[in-house]
């Protein structure tokens, strides 16, 4: 490709936005021409976010129908429910969409109204999306022109099962995930309960049975595995910024050893730059800031149980960096291209 | 009781026996008369706990045998493997024994070899232990010369279980229980793995499948349900100074609803005056400087399991609180005495 | 005194609120008999604080005149520019007001207009007030009827201040204060610039040279020394939830030894017992949750300067213990009670 | 240049060792080739940091000499006292050095002895050694072959003051200097007073008047105003992890105007690519990460004093990210390659 890739970014005042920002700004194959927020629409993104004094002072504008003309590609990273408003227009001025939110990612809009609370307003497009999880779907996305970027948890919780359940190593039901989350994943906006002095020293659980990423997990891992997964899961939050810390405990439909495993993440990683699998217990502090998703495991005897663990950034291969990686492949650029 | 309770702390300069000592220092009707610790024997009190300045100036001492003679009683708070040298001299000296580590916990020598790699000095004096929870073993605590304190983490597993295990709701293999702990429950002592710099921003599960409270949860589980309890445990250190926060997945045994699950937890616990039964799903912050362990659920329908959370401080329920609540009910005091 | 002291608080959904009850709510010599609040109004205060589950579940209810009639005391802990609003009619219902805002610590309207803002509503009451700090002013505070309780920052600069500026040791003009103090003083409220996300892992300074405590300061320490002092103080928010660090240069008049300091605190304090002369340099986490301003110094002969560091909790001895400690003074309870 | 630079890490196992790693794995035109630390040796990178699986997995390997023979380039990074035992020796196999320690920093032996508490072991060096602050030494340190890489504090304290001096706008003598620093600053090394538990919730100062960077920051100001300088110097710990915070009084010497001093910085840094002079107020977290140092300021009218601040990375722009730029110059890349 010659020219140079342009693109939008929707809601560019919160921190996915801000994160495309931080990363596409060194790149000269794309260009970032247009920033759209809603409340901070009139400042410059510096004002916003200072880091980028010097760096990057793109204006922050109000979206009207028609301003992305000519623009190959939009990243929209809004709160729920807007995404759904906007992209039946904005697919008829732009090339393709990625949609970091989760308003294409639920195959029905009856799964909306039970999880999302509210009607889905274009239940029409669910059908022609492709849920833009790389290193399962690198060939749909390459020729994709609406990509739901999956959920931050989801990202975390399937790359470790895929493997386990295509072998039918553990049982698909009843699968106990608990994970950790950095509160960035929040998203930016005022609340009581995401300031410092409410989650600082404080853990606390959260939509236990009723989170929307319950059905994106189940959809997914049964369509990649063959068998109706059903999942337990318990998101918690706790006082880091960045981060998600995924521990998975399944049943075993079988003995099997460390090393067994150990080859079978291998073998099903063996193409995927960005995911490592691991022989020690991974830390949120070796994903940080990065793309990668590293996976360790447990065969626990005691209980005839696996243990999976992973770690992702929320940011970047939990929003952000898999949305760049998901345009890297769409446009013919290295999958790794900015991301490393 | 007219006399003051004479009492002395081992492992004062660690965070449980200064916690210990924070307690202890308002009441009027015990008096800690001795400190000892062996790295910082030399300084007083004070020195190492600036906190203490003007309140409580006492020597910290090295310990020899015979220093606590005629005491009432005394606190162990020392590192796994050091209660054990010193308690079958210390038991003709001081008529009764709190130890708040690991070492009389476990009902077998063979366990300590397996989970604490190392051999026990004093296995002829396990059988004669009573392991010190007040809400299920309060009468045998009241007559105990030897208290095992419990451990942070079975605490905070062991009271949402039994209620569960006892009326045969949950299946009692194969018990997810993952937990968060503050650093605090490491002790103080320089490492680099519990330096700021590397639990901030940071989360990391260890010892999965191999932690020392494994036996002790399925040990007291197994005793108080009449059944084999297995359970597989993943702790892990997150960024917080105090606190545990536990979240448990085990399989229904039949249906149930929330309000029969209530009602259970509040019937078991009518007469526990440190565990409160939430509607709510408990935060850390709910329980900290505090004795009360908090217990919340659900009921997930979708997996058909229970899902149970509860919080501790570590330092207090978890640890010194415990262990003053267990004096109490040794000496006649009232139970929630100095810990409200 | 035979009865019990009957007393409301205003603004108990705020942080300095909550902790006025929990000092209090041990206490059998006072009793929280009303706790008024906006927009928690309808609420008990266990659902806004699960921490009081159990141990105090007051409703929380909206202030109409005359609710607290017959009562002896009100705290008033609501943000600047409310307490002016109610006090003139709060007067002639309760026979004593300790405000814990900063309505009533300025000598005049015009410093209102000029550094908080706004109008002073009652500006005729002014003249009337005692400044609540019972190290400068404990006659005064024993016969108020309504005290202006100091703020946070004024408080840990006033106290290590007035003894050397009383001697003459230090030029009373320019003197350089900078402070770090936890996000708790900011009040409990929804915004973004104190989300975790923004403050975790990031200092900044705010209101440089325009921070409604200078002209506190100013005037207190002016009125203290006799002298016109004044103060270049710059405030900084940390990543702490509670607490004030506060670090003063100020040129020495003439040399000095770090026993003669020593002695001039030692004297100056003999009577205070929430001050605390430190021989080693302070730090925040030896007076949270405590009452105490530990006091530390050092003598700069490079630069003939005077180096002074203090350190509160500032919901204690920056708030709510310092009110009560204004509270015991007023009604002759001890000095200390429930404050240790 | 054509051929790829050859360098090499001393003291690879720390916090600015692995920065520097971090920052030069990507570049093309500088390679890594070997790695040096002691206590860590016999290991591979990416088990000390594992961050770097995958990335890189060099081995680490105990210094012996000669062993950097044909090399170009090494950088030390290593605890004070130890580069000076090295320096001499390694002159002869390598074509130059950059220190990152202290070591080769301060003018004359005796100042070590004062401040670091040690003899220095090489003082016929230190004529010959050029001080690394590219902002104002670049011509020197083109033709360099010994660096010493400025401090942390004193980049962030030297920066700011560097303008105002020159332009005798602000008094030369006393100039209080009040810094607050993340852990990571203090290395990687077990300690307890730099675990989470002690270092969490809490602020303390240390070294008052007596940090080794106090004469660092007079001689490099004496000699670039041309005036003798003395500053008080507080530093602060406080619970991050990255990021130097400075706050700076000084007595201006006549009236002015914050456009004045603005431009005047505009003026100063108009060529410096790293120092971004800000009209807000600075915060850590606009510079973490980077190599930036953003410097805001106020003139304080009420008290005729200067008051100036700055944010930089301790690992970036005072430690690691400052090599590579030290680096870039020596060797003619372009200043600011690898460091956007």
């Amino acid at each position: 490709m010659n020219q140079v890739l342009k693109t939008a970014i929707f809601g560019a005042s919160g921190y996915s936005g801000a994160e495309l920002l931080r990363i596409l700004s060194p790149r000269t194959d794309v260009e970032v021409v247009k920033l759209f927020a809603n409340a901070s629409a009139g400042k410059n993104i510096d004002e916003l976010y200072p880091m980028f004094s010097g760096v990057n002072e793109l204006p922050v504008e109000h979206y009207t129908p028609g301003a992305c003309d000519g623009l190959d590609l939009a990243f929209i990273a809004m709160p729920s429910g807007e995404a759904m408003k906007i992209v039946p227009e904005l697919q008829s001025y732009v090339g393709k969409i990625i949609d970091l939110g989760g308003d294409f990612r639920l195959p029905n809009a009856s799964l909306y109204k039970n999880f999302y609370k509210h009607e889905h307003h274009a239940p029409e497009l669910l059908g022609g999306v492709t849920y833009g999880l790389p290193e399962e779907f690198k060939n749909e996305i390459t020729s994709a022109t609406l990509i739901a970027n999956p959920g931050c948890y989801p990202t975390s919780a399937i790359l470790p099962l895929i493997p386990v359940l295509r072998e039918r190593l553990i049982e698909p039901a009843a699968i106990a995930i608990s994970s950790m989350s950095g509160v960035s994943g929040a998203g930016r906006s005022a609340s009581t309960e995401m300031s410092f002095a409410e989650v600082n020293e404080n853990v606390r659980a959260y939509k236990i049975g009723s989170h929307q990423h319950i059905p994106e997990m189940q959809t997914v891992l049964s369509k990649v595995s063959g068998e109706n997964v059903t999942v337990s899961f318990i998101p918690h939050l706790i006082p880091i910024t960045r981060g998600i810390y995924t521990t998975i405990h399944a049943s075993l439909t079988r003995t099997t050893s460390t090393q067994e495993v150990y080859d079978l993440f291998k073998a099903a990683y063996a193409d995927a730059p960005f995911v490592r699998i691991r022989k020690t217990i991974p830390q949120i502090k070796d994903v940080v800031l990065t793309n990668y998703c590293d996976i360790g495991f447990a065969v626990d005897e005691n209980t005839n149980q696996l243990v999976l663990i992973s770690v992702i950034d929320n940011l970047m291969k939990g929003a952000a960096g898999q949305a760049v990686q998901n345009m890297n492949l769409m446009y013919g650029f290295p999958e790794t291209a900015g991301l490393l």
